[in-house]
């Protein structure tokens, strides 16, 4: 259609901004070195706190979300050492890419892409073939829509005293109920651009006690990534080198807004979008990719047998400014990605689903127009009085 | 559901804003008294022509389009003179009351609230008992959502050179098809908060040759709303008064914009949004309170029988953010009202379509989940290729 077409982002990550917190970061008069900005930092790690739902430290780094995986290897693992990594999609080969920067040699388990990660594997591994230093997994993958059970996974190491787990949750925090304390884990590594509503360029490390002491040991180099000399300074609201002044901000402001949301409701907002475009894509007569465990961060669909993912992608976003995420390695052309990640709600799905309809519609895919709608509005009426 | 509840605005103004237009304003160094400004103000009016479609002066006032429909009262007529009022609605009786503060006692051509206005009476009343100073009107009704036959009626004005008809096109411009300069539309009313997503605190008013030769007769007392002195400002950049500087750099970028979509396409946006509430709501069992001639600036919805429709506007509010607007006067609790002006596009629309399926669910009223965002779909799909 000729006229007014609005750009919406269903990416998962980045995601949709939220306005008021972007609105703060509006001075031209910011610098880390002073009173208000260490006070800043201090309420912000706070938050970040609550957001993680955890008591232990959570570091904050002016890098990507890859940044901090990367600080997460480097401070905790030697060279030499051994490690498990769990991979089941391209995220998980992330960490395969980090342990060989650093000159260390993992120990793989793999689940196939679109299938959750194998929790008897990583137990005949501890048990067998240890000591390992660290254990290094996703709490959701973003390139297949899965999460991984990762409460078990932390009842499995936490029986190591010697062996860290390190979550990557970048996609996970604010989508699924995760709990770092109880559940024994070790680092858990978040970022800006996905449930917290901020633009990229923030990364944060939560670190348990068991991971501080094995930290002290970790020979392998750092200087950017230090985390305890970063634990150090930001006890303080100090970082170590120049912070993303204008991201803390708009941070801050942001969690301000989970607080009053609330995690669990923010967190369970994820779930119905998840659960309602489950529903939605199965009455539109298309595949979920994920088989088994399918993540509340994002859901990932099959393209109809035969086609290609890409031309979905490319008509959301001619016709309705709607961009999704085309399937990434392998999966390209195969899927395309939904994200339920933060700042969406439901009348953005029911928006992104009419729009896939029509899509669907045009491109020759037979689907009753909506019924997409429908199923989602139902799975609303069921979990809201 | 708790969790995340975006506001959403889908009233007959203010209508959403276009970010980029506001993020122009920021700046802290803004004074109307520079060259820039000056610049900034003559490109202003410049676009204003294009968005009115006229070659006539289009006069820019810092106060909302009531301020302007008091500016072309006082400058039009002079107490004692006769006019031709048409009312048939809120904003209709505006006029009337406009005329009453000014001593003017105006000939009322009526119609029912969801008509409009009988153009054979205006012929009528122009041949049989002038002459008249002038003829008031609005393009279209905001109150009803009704659109009036302003082309013919220029025709019926056009025959007496001694009679200006003034055009409230507050909400017709931008939406309506209009021709001020080959219908014989001597002022035409504009304001910032509809069709051009700016906020509100800008009023417009062009003004056709023949206006300004009754201008220079009229008696009534005018100082802020003085056309002639802020034509002759306003040919130089200048106003006579500080005028609304963050507004009018607004203003300036949303007319870049609109430049860009093209007026046609902004009209026809609106038009197919109108078409598609339509029949949406026919497809819902809800009547519509236009009775001919319905408006593409809105769609006036009937709630349905034995219903008060501010407990739709109240669910809609309460359960998706959505704000739509109720009836006004005597419509109140009758009819609720919902926005196409200006900054919306079709999944907006859809969006609102399934909230409201819901919210009428919710309430009790039998449709089909679904059925309104379908027939949305279906006047997409007739729309474009």
């Amino acid at each position: 259609m000729p006229g007014i077409l609005k750009e919406r982002l269903f990416t998962p990550g980045p995601t949709p901004l939220l306005m008021e917190a972007q609105a703060r970061t509006l001075t031209a008069t910011l610098h880390h070195r002073t009173e208000s900005f260490r006070q800043l930092m201090k309420e912000t790690s706070e938050h970040l706190r609550y957001f993680y739902n955890t008591k232990n430290d959570v570091l904050i780094f002016s890098c990507s979300g890859t940044g901090a995986m990367e600080g997460a290897m480097a401070n905790l693992v030697s060279p030499g050492e051994r490690i498990l990594v769990g991979t089941a999609g391209k995220f998980g080969e992330r960490w395969l890419d980090l342990a060989k920067a650093y000159g260390i040699e993992p120990v793989k388990i793999e689940a196939p892409y679109g299938r959750p990660l194998p929790m008897e594997e990583f137990e005949r591994q501890l048990q067998s073939s240890g000591p390992f230093r660290a254990v290094f997994v996703q709490a959701t993958e973003s390139s297949t829509g899965v999460s991984h059970d990762i409460q078990t996974l932390g009842r499995l190491v936490g029986k190591y005293p010697e062996t860290a787990l390190v979550v990557d949750a970048i996609t996970g925090l604010g989508t699924t109920a995760l709990e770092p304390d109880g559940w024994g884990l070790d680092v858990v590594i978040g970022g800006s651009q996905k449930a917290l509503m901020v633009p990229p360029g923030l990364a944060f490390a939560s670190v348990s006690e068991k991971a501080w002491k094995l930290i002290e040991r970790s020979k392998s180099p750092r200087y950017y990534f230090d985390f305890a000399k970063e634990r150090k300074n930001q006890a303080k609201g100090e970082t170590s080198y120049t912070p993303a002044t204008t991201l803390v901000v708009s941070l801050h402001a942001a969690l301000e807004y989970i607080r009053r949301v609330g995690r669990e409701n923010l967190i369970e907002n994820a779930a119905t979008l998840a659960r309602a475009t489950r529903e939605a894509a199965l009455a539109l007569g298309l595949k979920l990719f994920a088989q088994g465990s399918p993540a509340n961060a994002l859901t990932a669909l099959c393209a109809p047998d035969g086609w290609d993912s890409g031309a979905i992608v490319k008509e959301m976003r001619q016709r309705f400014g709607a961009i999704v995420a085309n399937g990434q390695g392998t999966m390209k052309g195969k899927i395309f990605r939904l994200a339920h990640l933060g700042y969406y709600d439901m009348p953005d799905l029911f928006a992104v689903l009419a729009a896939l309809e029509i899509t669907l519609h045009k491109l020759g895919h037979k689907c009753e127009l909506g019924a997409g709608v429908r199923a989602a509005q139902h799975v609303y009426l069921e979990r809201c009085a």
